[in-house]
């Protein structure tokens, strides 16, 4: 929390509101160095520049250069989760390997267009101090306990080819669309293309049922 | 180089070896750690406990701490390059569509099974400031061309199945066996069970011809 201290309460909701405002730019600042340069090239100058602040004011809002780096990667996976969770609801009547598909195609538009924080955190999150990913790993956790449910349903429901390993198909498919965060640029293939050849993966090699033509 | 000064020609070759076998104990304890916690995690101290020498002394080996991991991290790639295309070598009368299977069962269980070096190098490749990773990133261009030609043989042979982008699946096959070396745990299911599900997610997603059942 901002360390406010102000006794005009005229101005306090303005202060608040800048301070909030500038908190905003620089965990902004920080999303964007991090998914550029990595965590160990991730510099509080530089992060202080494209914030407009002073780097020392940098303090007044975290208390050290990883907690400023926790609280993205931690957001970058809440988001990610929120985004997810979201679509799979409004897509409640479809049959499991349908929500499977929705499930992957979100997940990787997400990361690799709509958000630096989840772009941070997928890159970065395997090089914080283990004694900061407390926040990370639990929201970790529940976003595996969301695939988890999608693989079993799609093996309760008979989608799954038979003698596919539910856990290594689940982990090799996410760490497909996780990788894609090293090597994807938006120039080149469009994204569509990515989605309809992940699919693929997807359903060719561990569903039976999905129409592999049709993405 | 080691700086290494005598003029007794008789102890010289004896300090080279003794010399040779610091520098690889070095090497072999940064690519340890490297590879359990990650470029920012990896203290020269550890180093120099895990090599059982004084950390002052790394600097004798090594210029810097990044001059050493950029070390491990280029041999890591370059390990992993050599065994892949030996492997590759050893089996050039087979068909297109099996030699892209050898490839990714020879890269999935160097990666994970035999060398802290190649670990360390996927995992931290990234983190390394750009200016050191001239060597890395000509070492990695040389291992996708060995990928560009299995992929493109493939497709030349007939064995690609009709719309998939030849890019994309490359980079969505190597993204998914490399980050497996973010979840891979020596213990629960076996390495085999674990390049079973890797190949049907390759032959089934984007091969044709090729038996998915038969690993």
């Amino acid at each position: 929390m901002p360390r406010l201290a102000t006794n005009n309460a005229s101005s306090a909701p303005l202060a608040t509101t800048k301070s909030a405002k500038t908190r905003a730019r620089i965990l902004d600042a920080t999303a964007h160095i991090l998914c550029r340069k990595g965590f160990s090239g991730t510099r509080l100058s530089d992060i202080a520049d494209r914030a407009e602040c002073q780097a020392p004011a940098i303090y007044y809002y975290f208390e050290s250069r990883e907690d400023l780096i926790e609280e993205v990667i931690w957001q970058g996976m809440a988001h990610l989760h929120d985004h997810v969770r979201k679509a799979l609801k409004a897509a409640s009547s479809v049959s499991p390997a349908e929500r499977l598909n929705i499930a992957l195609e979100q997940h990787l538009r997400f990361i690799l267009t709509e958000s630096d924080y989840t772009m941070a955190a997928i890159r970065n999150a395997a090089q914080m101090p283990i004694e900061l990913r407390d926040r990370q790993l639990a929201e970790q956790q529940k976003y595996a306990v969301l695939w988890r449910k999608l693989f079993r349903d799609v093996r309760t429901a008979g989608q799954l080819r038979p003698g596919v390993d539910e856990r290594l198909a689940r982990m090799l498919i996410l760490g497909s669309l996780n990788w894609s965060t090293e090597w994807w640029q938006p120039r080149g293939e469009s994204v569509d293309t990515l989605v309809q050849n992940a699919k693929r993966m997807l359903n060719g090699g561990f569903l039976k049922e999905v129409d592999n033509e049709v993405d």
